[in-house]
């Protein structure tokens, strides 16, 4: 099990998606996964410090968790089948008793920054997928440079929902 | 209080946003809430009865609340300032303590529609907001004839993620 970090979010130029880059705390090596637009800006919103005017899906899913004193002890991408990740939710409930709640990564990142829970990548799935110091794979990505013209568009369009 | 009912997903042709129409269940008049693109996407496919391959960002929420035994008694569309909708869910905790929650409109609407909870709109909100007739209003909404383009696009978006 590899402990991760979210090291980067960037946009795949070949089909405009957002990727998230787990980086291994434990090496140099790190695992893209491609995600959807909304979970991208809820997941930049948080790890930029920012917050929405307005509770976002994840902050909302927080405050549920937290109303009925459940606790996310952590997320674990936990499989990778036919080019689909899928990861496991930890939590706690008040009883003490940990239930497994199947999960797509961007929601369970998405979470997981938001109550400061580790993120763990079980060792098959990491070894199918990471890629070997990143930034040398620039080429294959370009930065998130347009994220200020997506978070105003993000915030024109969420902003009366 | 009225009790609402989703009545259609449309497009407002005007922005390409997405509006849910939310029909008063005791006369003819319907109060529309411009929404985001993910959360529209998600009311949809609960509306058509389909299920996305993995579990969408409400199907995670209602999956939490479930795992810690709460129940999601009401929503209620509460508050309009400044063009904003606010909402309030209405969380029962296993101890049987109801708590309240701040959420968007939109969010509360797909988690209601997945958990069968009514919903209400507060009077003072639904006397400001609601038309008479949507469908006299069809020329400022077209149906949301493309669902099954933007679906398929939004599947292809959230499907690694």
């Amino acid at each position: 099990m590899k402990e991760a970090e979210v090291k980067a979010l960037l946009v795949d130029p070949m089909n405009n998606s957002p990727v998230i880059l787990l980086k291994d705390r434990n090496s140099t090596k790190a695992m893209p996964i491609w995600i959807g637009e909304a979970e991208a800006m809820s997941i930049a919103l948080e790890l930029q410090g920012q917050t929405f005017p307005r509770p976002l899906s994840h902050d909302l899913m927080k405050e549920l968790l937290e109303a009925l004193g459940g606790t996310l002890e952590r997320v674990v991408i936990s499989n990778l089948k036919e080019g689909t990740f899928y990861a496991t939710l930890y939590v706690r409930t008040p009883d003490g008793e940990v239930k497994e709640i199947d999960a797509r990564p961007s929601d369970s990142v998405a979470l997981a920054l938001r109550t400061r829970s580790p993120i763990y990548i079980a060792d098959e799935v990491f070894e199918q997928s990471a890629i070997e110091s990143p930034f040398a794979e620039e080429e294959r990505f370009h930065e998130f440079v347009d994220r200020e013209l997506r978070l105003s568009e993000f915030r024109k369009r969420a902003q009366s929902s």
